[in-house]
């Protein structure tokens, strides 16, 4: 938690934005897993940490801007509650913390309401709190979407894409504890292990820093399925292990880096070959990111380089600018280069990655390289985002774009076919814009070939 | 997962108790953390584990009990699935191995129900199941628990409640697991390491092994806390821990177990006596628990053994028959003896305890000691479930008993005051109920004092 003022600060920045009306932002309620008192490890609503900060589940805040007062409603602690959790805090005593003075029993907000007009608020990702929130402005749960302000949500993503120096501190302490995890996999790795057994040895990392895992840990030696579920595989000599994971701090901040080591201990010549090239891309990217520019011309930029290399050893042919106009990288690089990381991993994606990552220098792309693309929009000072280019041969996408001709005029099928299943690789690093350039956050990470083989030399 | 014909034999099992109407029962969509792709770690709705075996979001399962055909509605991977997931058996082609023919589009699901009557369905657990079902029979959200239907929640009850010995064996692989993280934490914990770093350890023990925890380990120095949400204590010599956790294998069985150990390595004095007590009630149950005896019985028998052994060391005075009938035990003891075990670690608490563990033999108690027991019912064989006695001095319910004057006739205050906040331990196991009498699950797990300390004194 931070000091009162930054809470204060936010919400009358927040309140600026609107004339009149009254923001309702609800907290999160427990999650259950198998019945109501079995539930997953709580996680705070990222938008009601920003401005109530607050980490306990069933608040509602509310901004009363036509009164110029800030609530938070819940329900404070009973005698009985202390018989069984011991002493606590009273919850009035730590909104006061955040600035708020006018903590309010849960059961009082519906009279609060009570004729009162413009009303705001935001989707909501959670279906307890669309019953929670119909319940109490007497709409239709099923039409929920309806009721949602779009102003309120482009208000708080304008706030909040913008990290102060405070909450960089807090994203690189949530980086620094993801390289730990991702150092203890290099350090634990053998061949044998299950994917899952690598997994827990390196998410052991994360919780024992008292941080939750900030999303799925992606740990697989099939990098070229993107959307991988199972962690089964057994790893042997040979393979490549993908690691995309990250740790999220008790106070929300998250981190998320992608590495990729040989379960062997050496790069195969194959790989080194892929591996150096992807680097070549991240380098690129450290290279030009500055603020000023849009984010996309980043991402064509990498993938100029992913195209100029692939020409160099005949995978694909002819004019780098035509293949970049049609998208050609796309059959390569079919996710976008990175994404606003904060308080959530994708910061904000509750509200739609359009309304986080674009502005009016461009609109979301159909084309294969550019769909997925998460983050396009003009780069300015505070912004905290990844960096993750990526290389894959995946072998539908590869099989069924050959079968319909696609990209023929480009592409070196025959080639390319030798690679199928052999390469699926991702480097990602955290970066913020500077005043004049950018920053990777955390600790210096191992990246190029010999730096990943060293640390892996040393393994018991 | 079992072979099919498990699954349509509970399933025929489940169609005896209904003449006419469709059954629906839904299976667990993802849980969003922070945005909807941000998701919890999957866990399967249990009763659709048991019906229908699959362990995939988004299914609906529905046996029509007119035609006497079973159904799953849910979406099969598309090609461009396939692409991002890799190659994945087809959802109909599982759907096979539980026995379902009947692989249907969910998007045909409401032209399926419509025109049909007697409906039934249960309560949810899950707002985004209490959403789907609402939209898909038209009914207000708002309104879901007045539609349900107690016959099909208590025949899912009578079925799930005798465990067959292929679901015991399964148990009983959690057991173990839970055993290696409880002997983890034993040969872990120092002092100087905070209640979450000795939690991180056990827990990686617990995915390593391909599990989640089955629920929320509690892990704490201040064990008479009940409920108890931090985890931030740092563990020093002297104090005593209680270590409450479990595994939930991937088939979905749990299990739960407790014990408490010295940081130190030994137990002081004070700790050793009331912890002999305690095994002498976890004795006593196990000497005791056999079929067609109700398990309130064994609770207040367990009881008795407390008051018996309180007596001699002047804690409480008086007729033991009379502290019986007014449940000054409960001042001790304010939670119940177990609670059923399957495939929730409290077996279907989501339909109700007093559902799932009391029968026409006794309704629930309002009195202190009983009104938390989960368990009461006429034992059978094959129910599994949790033993679990424990000894509390719980300083504001002391307090406030004092200060009512409550039970002053039988409780010398004085005495007892001076364990205050210093004991809070309990001791659990899990057992089946067999032909003639109980079986404890799992392989020998350290009990004594004597079995404890040589467990802690081969630490590193």
């Amino acid at each position: 938690m931070f000091q009162k003022n930054i809470y204060i600060e936010r919400r009358n920045a927040l309140r600026k934005f609107f004339k009149k009306g009254i923001i309702i932002i609800p907290g999160n309620s427990e999650s259950p897993m198998s019945y109501d008192d079995n539930c997953y490890p709580f996680v705070q609503d990222s938008t009601f940490l920003y401005f109530f900060g607050l980490n306990d589940p069933n608040f509602i805040g509310v901004l009363d801007i036509d009164n110029n007062i800030d609530y938070i409603f819940g329900k404070d602690y009973s005698i009985d509650d202390i018989i069984w959790m011991g002493p606590q805090e009273s919850i009035a005593n730590q909104a006061l913390k955040v600035g708020i003075e006018n903590f309010k029993d849960i059961d009082t907000l519906n009279s609060f309401l009570l004729n009162k007009n413009n009303i705001l608020f935001t989707e909501q990702y959670r279906a307890e709190n669309i019953l929670t929130l119909s319940k109490l402005l007497k709409i239709n749960p099923l039409e929920f979407n309806k009721f949602i302000s779009e102003d309120l949500k482009k208000a708080i993503i304008k706030l909040r894409n913008t990290k102060s120096s405070l909450e960089i501190e807090e994203i690189e302490k949530a980086v620094n504890v993801t390289r730990d995890m991702h150092l203890e996999a290099m350090k634990t790795i053998k061949p044998g292990m299950k994917e899952y057994e690598l997994t827990a040895a390196l998410e052991y990392i994360c919780t024992k820093n008292n941080c939750l895992p900030s999303f799925h840990t992606i740990c697989t030696i099939n990098g070229e399925t993107l959307h991988n579920h199972s962690q089964n595989n057994i790893l042997k000599d040979g393979d490549l292990l993908l690691l995309d994971c990250g740790a999220r701090l008790e106070n929300g901040y998250c981190g998320d880096m992608t590495t990729v080591f040989p379960v062997s201990g050496k790069f195969s010549p194959v790989q080194k070959q892929f591996y150096n090239i992807l680097i070549k891309m991240f380098n690129k990217a450290e290279e030009i990111i500055k603020p000023n520019i849009t984010y996309k011309s980043v991402h064509l930029e990498v993938c100029r380089v992913l195209l100029e290399e692939f020409k160099k050893i005949n995978l694909v042919k002819g004019s780098i600018e035509n293949m970049l106009e049609a998208g050609v990288y796309g059959l390569f690089l079919p996710h976008g280069l990175g994404h606003m990381l904060g308080l959530d991993v994708h910061d904000m994606e509750n509200f739609g990655e359009d309304y986080v990552g674009y502005d009016h220098t461009s609109s979301r792309s159909n084309l294969l390289g550019l769909k997925s693309l998460r983050l396009a929009r003009i780069l300015e000072p505070g912004f905290v985002f990844t960096v993750e280019p990526g290389i894959y041969f995946i072998p539908e996408l590869i099989k069924k774009y050959k079968s319909e001709n696609k990209f023929i005029e480009y592409v070196n099928y025959d080639e390319v076919e030798k690679y199928i299943g052999q390469v699926g690789i991702r480097y990602e690093g955290d970066f913020v814009i500077t005043e004049s350039g950018n920053r990777r956050l955390g600790k210096t990470m191992p990246k190029t070939v010999e730096e990943i083989e060293n640390i892996l030399e040393k393994r018991n």
